[in-house]
């Protein structure tokens, strides 16, 4: 039964659920808020989602790197390049990212029918980023359920597991990782410095994964 | 202390809690998600803006006409024009709408350092918007408090009472409503027909106003 909609960036996390839950999924909605990796991302997006057969949509969201501040929305060189961690990630929280996602996508599946949709936030993000905490996935559940006419569930099945574990997830579907993009400086080429880049690398390591990717830097 | 912002369009309820609560507000901010009022209401948020020298903006969100189905998205004929209540106007609810504005409200607020952001839905829609009752701005509160950094708070204020009871505040504040805009069929006058003309003079006449808005029909 097709009854879902997927919130989708072309990412390592969301790929994974795309090929896990795709005998679910009938929409995956990339969200353009002009963050420096969404072109490389939405690349990979595009792909996958021809390749299984899945309406695949892009929404844009220009009034962000407008009206929001983050450094993912900046340059670059604003993107820290040490550890993944809170001090170092705070300044690439897009406020509120996940709540808006997640609200225009219920919106969205409402619109068209469908009674679900899926987000792959993670634990690895909870000390980061506040809206992929299981406090908020809670919340935002409940909200998305009282307000929609046909009570839309939020389905967040990552929420407890971390990155390293959603690779072994993606190693047992048979995933290529080197078809998902990470690099939040948003180059051609994964520069593998950046503190995301450290976490992707990590994550396939600890899944015991051949990692293919092309890196800048090793 | 200037630490709220308001999503506000221009209309009755938006415009009283704009002056009801002015101390309080650093900035409103007016959705453009391609409804059929969104232009008259407009003029009316930016003349209230200047006149309380409250900074003013306008997020455009285009793609909500494009994927979301509504009658308030569509053609002037669509829109009801008997009484005003759930049969009749479930045509017009634009899936989340109050969810998708409060998130990204509460991502601009994060931006700028607001601590509070504002909504005025009131008890007269509960029957008809499910993004209007308690049970969802309870949820959606607790949602963007554990989504944010700051911990941004909602204020509803409005949730538990009525249209006309929104007027008699604004009778008490010197509000004259015919400088607000209510007509779903966005003509540049109000047509005083449709269900949403009904629900405002309703409101009006039961506060014991004048009301001297301007209608196409008596």
């Amino acid at each position: 039964m097709k009854d879902s909609l997927i919130v989708f960036s072309g990412g390592m996390d969301s790929t994974t659920m795309l090929y896990e839950y795709q005998e679910r999924i009938a929409l995956a909605v990339t969200f353009d808020y002009g963050s420096l990796q969404n072109a490389e991302e939405r690349k990979f997006a595009v792909m996958h989602c021809a390749r299984l057969g899945i309406k695949h949509i892009v929404v844009p969201m220009d009034f962000m790197r407008r009206h929001f501040k983050s450094a993912l929305l900046s340059s670059p060189d604003d993107i820290p390049t040490d550890e993944y961690n809170e001090s170092n990630m705070k300044s690439t929280v897009v406020p509120f990212r996940n709540g808006i996602m997640l609200s225009v996508a219920a919106g969205i599946a409402e619109s068209n029918g469908l009674g679900r949709v899926m987000i792959a936030n993670h634990s690895g993000d909870h000390a980061v980023y506040p809206d992929c905490r299981p406090g908020f996935v809670k919340a935002m559940s409940e909200a998305v359920r009282n307000g929609t006419y046909n009570a839309v569930e939020v389905f967040a099945p990552y929420t407890n597991i971390d990155k390293a574990a959603i690779a072994r997830r993606g190693l047992g579907l048979g995933l290529d990782y080197s078809e998902t993009y990470s690099c939040y400086k948003g180059g051609k080429v994964h520069c593998g410095a950046c503190a995301t880049c450290r976490e992707r690398r990590a994550a396939l390591a600890a899944a015991g994964i051949n990692d293919t990717t092309v890196y800048e830097s090793a």
